[in-house]
């Protein structure tokens, strides 16, 4: 049988690569608590009583499913993010690859910190400098190509503290609330200010998402023609950077509807948690706050990744929830 | 209640207010025929066939649901497109609404042949000429506005010809094709190259597809401030014509998967044609040609609107199928 399935990985088989069992269905609902990761408080309560009130027919805040949508940030929201982006160390990783065949990339300040693995550098230079190495290290692939190397890469890649895949480093808390949602008839989207393509790669087999709920940055894509049939080559330029006001835009040009929920961790989420909490009715806003250096991180002011500041500040005065990892959350990973 | 729907119509009041009683329903398979207003031939065998093979657990041709992906044209494959884009008249009506506060206009040959009414000069114009009207007459809204201004229109206008609402000239056939293969788990996407907002603005309510599965030609968004909460602006310029070469490329940013099937009627349509059959495995590729003047209308080659010509001549040699809208389906519009 040729691969029919155009470059989307199976479910089943990534999710066993990655040593992630089928981690949806554990994370439904089975007739009790929907969240049972979520410890009680006030968070879980704002989680479980405002689904409750949108989906109650002909209560006051009912919303239909239509326009029940759902928003999530990827890095730090749904999977670690520290000590660097996992997109960052998949890129180092691939331009060390390439790098024997590309000589020219050593005139390059950013690319040579990349090549020497110099990290502190490639932290400092921000989701600029990501998209600038993702170009670098991706242009010249069509996006079938670039799935299918990513998904490779994602097989045999290990974190350096746990010594896990990548796919695994996912929060439990999280994948319940994806399956709460999906439970109660919302339709959730990834709105990530990683590239698109990447985060694509292993949304579906990971998150249930699928590749068209996915939001992200993006690389011009340009329509060219192989042997007689139409390529879609991935240039090196950015048209797109899907993080702090380009989120709100993003929604609009791919969802086109206001969120209902949206959930984010740091100041690069703060105009989408505006943009849905804004909207008129029942909404809800939700921060994660790493503030668990023993089960996983503890930042927020002072990091270069994920930094957490304004956000947290006009969090109360938006009504934001602030998700507490250490206090809120039983357990972080899955089993 | 306040507006919680965020600008989307509901679906039984806009289809009431269009004259349409729930179409979708009534287009699904009640047991027996699924394509009821299909004519049996070649053109129905093929739909048939095509989707008992993907869907056939353990066959050679199976595809799995989440790989399911149909795209659909909207003007001339969904629902009338002549004399001129419906969209095209919208514009008009708004132009003209806008002119007396906007003498600047008269400036401008484009502008002034819109608000004197020749369509002979803007059919001339093309695409291009549209999305410069579009912008001009719907610039400085945001999206929810102007989904409201094009849903309060479309509850109003008539077409000249037939004095129905432009969404009951929907195409029945389509609507069937479109509720079997959602019976089929197939996800099916409009990709147009009209306005992405004036077509979610009735996607919904009339073929039943949500508003992130609408791609089409974009507008800049600019997210500004106004009252303390963040505004997105829908600017003049035109910066993503989905249309031609742009239409794979529309795909692969917002599905990020191949489709299996796909439906146009112009050369408009071919890329995204070629880039669905193009590739492996079992696809399938369906040119409407509009042959049957006396119940719609008849044109190809030489038509300002929806020009058909290369399309049609590689057809044969591409193995798509040419639906005669004369011999293949039994009935053109809703009853």
């Amino acid at each position: 049988m040729t691969d029919r399935t155009a470059g989307l990985p199976r479910r089943g088989a990534l999710a066993l690569a990655a040593g992630l069992l089928w981690p949806l269905p554990a994370a439904r609902a089975q007739g009790g608590d929907p969240l049972p990761s979520w410890r009680d408080g006030p968070r879980k309560r704002a989680l479980l009583e405002t689904v409750a009130a949108i989906t109650q027919a002909g209560g006051a805040d009912f919303i239909p499913p239509e326009a029940r949508i759902a928003v999530f940030d990827n890095d730090g929201t749904l999977w670690v993010e520290q000590p660097i982006y996992t997109q960052m160390i998949f890129i180092l990783d691939r331009i060390r690859t390439l790098a024997p065949q590309r000589p020219a990339w050593r005139e390059d300040p950013d690319l040579r910190a990349a090549i020497a693995g110099d990290l502190g550098a490639l932290a400092a230079s921000g989701t600029a400098g990501l998209l600038k190495l993702a170009g670098a290290a991706q242009a010249g692939t069509t996006p079938e190509e670039f799935q299918a190397i990513v998904a490779a890469w994602l097989r045999t890649a290990r974190d350096a503290r746990w010594q896990r895949p990548y796919t695994a480093l996912v929060y439990q808390p999280m994948l319940e609330v994806l399956g709460f949602l999906r439970d109660n008839g919302f339709t959730s989207f990834i709105v990530s200010g990683g590239g698109v393509e990447f985060v694509r790669s292993f949304a579906w087999p990971v998150y249930g998402i699928p590749p068209h709920r996915v939001i992200g940055s993006t690389f011009a894509l340009h329509a060219d023609e192989r042997d007689g049939r139409i390529v879609l080559e991935r240039m090196p330029q950015v048209d797109f950077i899907d993080d702090g006001p380009g989120k709100p835009v993003g929604i609009a040009r791919q969802i086109g509807q206001r969120p209902i929920i949206a959930f984010g961790n740091s100041d690069g989420d703060l105009q989408m948690l505006r943009y849905t909490t804004e909207g008129p009715g029942r909404r809800l806003g939700m921060i994660i706050r790493h503030d668990d250096a023993e089960r996983e991180y503890a930042y927020d002011r002072d990091s270069h990744v994920g930094r957490l500041a304004r956000a947290l500040d006009e969090a109360p005065q938006r009504g934001w929830q602030v998700v507490s990892m250490r206090q809120d959350w039983a357990r972080i990973f899955p089993p």
